[in-house]
């Protein structure tokens, strides 16, 4: 491949094959999948997410929602919690068209949702965030505040879509019975929410869950409408330590080229440095540490042992991951050889480029954007 | 101010008053400042510190040389060793007027240079990288490699400029004593490599050193002609643990603003996540360890003890350093309120963004773009 590096490559193969595993998945167990988008925050992908099934996307920020609609995409649930100050732009949105559901998780942004519906004369469509493993945002599904957000909601002339939430703590496991026990704790305890506001009359007819790992090792799940899955598509490191994927499975990956060697310390130098990679460290708590990434051969096949273990701006050492020196690292990879680099990471490792290369086994590559911001 | 958030806020007084100590500190040691722009990524920054004496620019990425070419910086050094594949990238500037100076460590770069510069009927501007602490790149000052690289480069028509060397393992210090000893054994060395150079009949007349923290902590700089620093335009939590600034000086932060809270926990919840702040925990192994920031009030003042504990893609869970819950976090620090986080490393959080917002202590605000990829 004649690529300057560095360069974020998607093996579409291998997106392809990881698309369809999902969606294969969850339409077994009878739910909808609406992707998360902030992972490659691209139209492409997201089309060939939608063109395997999936229905509606997920959003972090309001310019995800923003370019998503203006690309053709008008089913947009925003899951980050809204305040005020961003109503304006979420309404814009609205107003041209945009099916956007919100989230909240206090009584505090409900009121500033029903009080910009009133002035503005839109109901707005709603979903309440679960805390299901105390991770990090969201209301416990037996609090108070549950009902109340919901009332005032409704009271106000909202319409409460649903609930929603997100065990992101999955990616603190690595057994495939740890992650059941999850998977099914989320999935009961955001039933368990939707059941207690239908207790009061809150119809509540959306039950929204996920994470990669948990959608993937969901074995039944009842009582929910739709699944938000992110990472998957592309898989990396992170999720293979968690054992939802392998090295092989890994679609994104940072083609980069040898500058220069340390010869006596068995480093090579590459141009990958953190800009190229991230400063994501996402598997130095886990089981197997990459540094900042696995290297592959050109083709995409892991040399074993061999990891990014040592990143400036634009430099990357190379070197054994057990430490031993190479000695042999100039004739095994002369200056001007190309790597490929399995990130930690893919969702931060795509936000340090302005554009993915998506490269089909034949060796075409096609550039697809991708944005920046908020 | 009425901002969306989150957003990269850069204190034009602030980081004024580091461009000018910086400068005058150099000044008074008799050398030139060539700032290393690859930590702003803006012309607008880069004019600051032209404005204020320094000559030049070094740059991590030929990007970065084209963008600032463009924009009237005709004197560029490129700090990354060059590979044969990036030749003709660099060709294309020179040929344009850009007075560009390349970088090699090794006699198979400084062939390449050589083997190009024949076919192209161009004779480049070349310096050599010494390795004067181990960290990364470059010969070692007494390696025989160092001759045979002039060599190779004079005998093949290109001009040695001279020599370069960054101690960036400066970073990992956090005593004055311990800096000015590294400054001067960065000095030491670099000036070594020169001379053995001239003893060969290499005229080598430029000796280029530099980092932020070694730049600010030499004592005399004998036999250097060129300091680069590319940080301290800035600075940050990392170079505050260094010991080289406060976080007063702190021209870059995160504004960011109150999306909810986990009151038991003591948790404000924020909209600056990782993709607002980076993944940079570069404070964890310093000795106050700052989480993904040091949470500051709108007006840029620290609130002591406070810190963006965690962060996901798009949210920041604000948390006391020592862990203690405050119960009355929502009284505090209700929905909305705005929040001001300043960085672990200016570079990585800069990185993630397509534009700062320059403040005046007006409170005048100007759009100032940046940036991205290769």
């Amino acid at each position: 491949m004649d690529i300057e590096t560095p360069a974020a490559l998607i093996d579409r193969r291998r997106m392809a094959g990881n698309i369809k595993r999902m969606q294969e998945h969850l339409s077994s167990l009878g739910v909808r999948l609406r992707p998360h988008v902030k992972t490659s925050k691209c139209i492409e992908v997201a089309r060939a997410q939608q063109d395997a099934g999936a229905v509606g996307i997920t959003v972090s920020t309001l310019k995800e929602a923003e370019q998503f609609f203006a690309a053709g995409f008008g089913d947009v649930l925003y899951a980050v919690c809204i305040v005020p100050d961003k109503l304006d732009r979420a309404l814009a949105l609205i107003r041209k068209g945009c099916a956007l559901t919100l989230l909240v998780d206090s009584v505090a942004a409900a009121e500033a949702i029903v009080a910009k519906g009133k002035a503005a004369n839109q109901k707005f469509d709603v979903m309440i965030e679960i805390d299901s493993d105390g991770h990090r945002s969201g209301v416990r599904p037996e609090a108070p505040e549950l009902i109340a957000i919901g009332q005032v909601l409704q009271a106000g002339g909202a319409t409460v879509k649903g609930v929603l939430t997100h065990a992101g703590s999955s990616y603190d496991l690595d057994t495939p019975a740890a992650l059941q026990a999850l998977a099914e704790q989320e999935r009961a305890l955001c039933v368990r929410a939707a059941e207690r506001l239908r207790a009061v009359g809150i119809a509540c007819p959306e039950v929204s869950i996920g994470s990669t790992p948990t959608a993937i090792a969901a074995q039944h799940l009842e009582g929910v409408t739709e699944v938000r899955a992110g990472v998957y598509v592309f898989f990396d490191l992170v999720m293979s330590n968690v054992g939802v994927c392998t090295p092989q499975d890994v679609a994104l990956s940072v083609l980069t080229e040898v500058i220069g060697h340390q010869p006596e310390k068995g480093w090579v130098i590459v141009d990958a440095g953190w800009m190229a990679m991230s400063r994501d460290r996402g598997t130095q708590r886990q089981k197997i540490d990459y540094g900042y990434g696995a290297v592959c051969d050109l083709d995409g096949n892991p040399i074993e042992g061999l990891i990014v273990s040592g990143a400036n701006q634009e430099h990357g050492i190379v070197s054994r991951r057990d430490g031993a020196a190479d000695a042999g690292v100039v004739e095994h990879f002369p200056i001007g050889t190309k790597l490929r680099i399995l990130p930690n990471h893919a969702c931060a490792t795509g936000a340090q480029y302005p554009a993915y290369l998506a490269v089909t086994p034949a060796g075409d590559a096609t550039t697809w954007p991708r944005f920046q911001g908020w």
